[in-house]
């Protein structure tokens, strides 16, 4: 994450993980969630802040899920089922349950499903939020698989050249195992600038850079501009105007469209007749790497492959060259033993909303 | 493809499709290449050229494809065959054998694994150019499949803050049926522009745009810029600065490597101890839509969804709003019936190597 968006200093309150997780997992089950799903929710937001992905941990997200539990947006306890199965593939129909708790059971099957004819593809539909997507990856990666997950969802991205919204933020991730390095984990949205990113810009207050997003003609803004609130903006495929490559990120974004909501039944969110009406569509992917080739080589390959990488010579002026997932594993390791950095009006939130529910107030560090 | 790339009108020479296809034919065969795959390998360029994708067509590769058959660094008579299998999965060995000549091979054996257990997923190894690779997800398209093909090779593009050449131009292709509507066909490589366009930009005269290449010492050059020679230049990934997203580029650049290089037991050519030395690396993807959800609902779907893009009100002043293989299906009908507009060096090129090898001359439109 580029500097400019990390919370300052003066205003970060560390807090352990133990003790995020446990208050975390208190509130789920105060919204009516299990207490196993709860757990899976603690892990999968806890496990998003430890590798530093504080867009998509528990400082933009944890409120909306408060939130959108008590409109009875999200389901509490779902009847998550299969709904068409092959010996590679299936189709889940998530009933409404949050992403980040139902997404494991869709990655457990892809992966089972990968063990017994070498890949497996699980798509979910009718799934709130999926989070940091590259956690679902990941499940895969521990599993000797190379894992993708990808999910599709909001229509406040334009297409090149369009003035409406139409696509999704629509993340792309991809895991794959290494031996002594850390594994390869890269989780991107296919906009320009992931949407969340602008919450935690408004929170630490700095301004976006050019190209990352619209004004409300399409025109995209080519000035660094404040962060701005829903409504007020369209988001950008990567590469923010047509001549540096927008239509790229365009086509990305509707390879995510294709992937997971067409191939779980679903429709693109373009289609809703009101915002989100679809849910989000997720596509969990499992490659078993025993299936197409030897292990012990590809894992050898992979060490040397992200060594050659993170010891390429730097560009003028820069520091060093990392590989996705590299600075995820420096965060995680720095994080578990001082704590993750909350930005104290999240930490403000957390007790207040600790109070009210009567659950376990965060611990400081 | 922006405007100044493409051949200029007084250079123009139109060449009907047929005789295209039977001179190019000719070629190969005159190269060693049996008439069958002497026949394939003239559809692929082709329908390349038809559908204006004038970086891979014949314009380009035709005349780099000769001279690797001369030096016999390309493989007229390959042994292409079957490493390992599983129900959904097999990993192929081209044998040096043209990538566009044997990739059918490989998506056809995806195809009919698709059709026996739902997704069908087949990488190869050691092949020689793919070119568009978006041909190869097409195949998949016209049986009511999801197509996906990926081609790893090469190192001349940076990772994000590098000053040495570690990644290929490493393309991403997915094709998707619709039902009236042209099939969705997103084909583009995950550098900031592919490096065949370069040499395309040289022949119609225009520079390159900024953010699109960097100096050899790993500063992206962020003013128009006159097209370079190799090894004058390095490539950059999609995004082109740090800014601007060139991380996710990277990324989706090493999703490549890892699907094709990686998962068909093949290195990344940054290991390599020669320059493509390990060839090209593919992935080729089929997934039955049918195995996933009702296909004539799907089918509406994409209609619907291709047809609200199409009809997005445009951002100030641009003219339409397309989505990815749109203006491919336009091109194709329009080239069709006037014949493909070479420009009058690759005609000349043509001429001369038509009455060397002694094949039948192209006509003129």
């Amino acid at each position: 994450m580029l500097e400019r968006f990390k919370v300052p200093k003066p205003d970060q309150v560390r807090v352990p993980e133990g003790s995020l997780r446990k208050t975390v997992a208190e509130i789920f089950e105060k919204m009516g969630v299990s207490p196993d799903d709860a757990t899976e929710g603690a892990d999968v937001l806890t496990m998003t802040d430890l590798r530093g992905v504080e867009t998509h941990g528990v400082s933009n997200m944890m409120r909306a899920y408060v939130q959108q539990y008590r409109e009875g947006r999200l389901n509490p306890t779902p009847d998550v089922r299969v709904v068409r199965e092959f010996p590679g593939t299936a189709t889940m129909d998530a009933d409404g349950g949050l992403g980040i708790i139902v997404g494991r059971r869709a990655m457990e099957l892809a992966i089972s499903k990968a063990r017994e004819v070498g890949v497996g593809i699980v798509t979910m539909r009718n799934s709130g939020h999926a989070g940091a997507v590259g956690h679902f990856a990941m499940l895969a990666a521990q599993e000797d698989m190379v894992g993708m997950c990808i999910t599709a969802g909001g229509a406040s991205v334009l297409p090149t050249f369009g003035a409406e919204g139409r696509l999704g933020a629509n993340p792309v991730s991809i895991a794959a195992p290494a031996r002594n390095e850390a594994p390869l984990l890269f989780d991107a949205a296919t906009s320009a600038v992931a949407l969340n990113k602008l919450e935690l810009a408004r929170r630490v207050g700095s301004d976006l850079l050019p190209g990352w997003i619209a004004d409300l003609d399409g025109s995209p803004v080519l000035e660094e501009t404040a962060p701005r609130g829903r409504g007020e903006f369209f988001g950008l495929p990567i590469g923010g105007t047509r001549e540096q490559g927008s239509h790229k990120g365009y086509g990305f974004n509707l390879m995510v469209e294709v992937l997971g909501a067409f191939l779980s039944g679903s429709v693109p969110s373009m289609l809703d007749s009101e915002p989100y009406g679809s849910g989000f569509k997720n596509y969990f992917a499992a490659y078993d790497v025993a299936a197409f080739t030897d292990l012990d080589e590809f894992k050898d390959h992979m060490d040397e492959t992200l060594c050659v990488l993170r010891t390429t010579p730097p560009a003028a002026g820069q520091e060093r060259v990392i590989y996705p997932g590299l600075s995820e594993r420096e965060e995680e390791e720095e994080r578990r033993a001082n704590g993750i950095p909350l930005h104290r009006e999240v930490v403000q939130w957390f007790d207040d909303i600790s109070g009210e529910l009567e659950v376990t107030p965060l611990e400081r560090g």
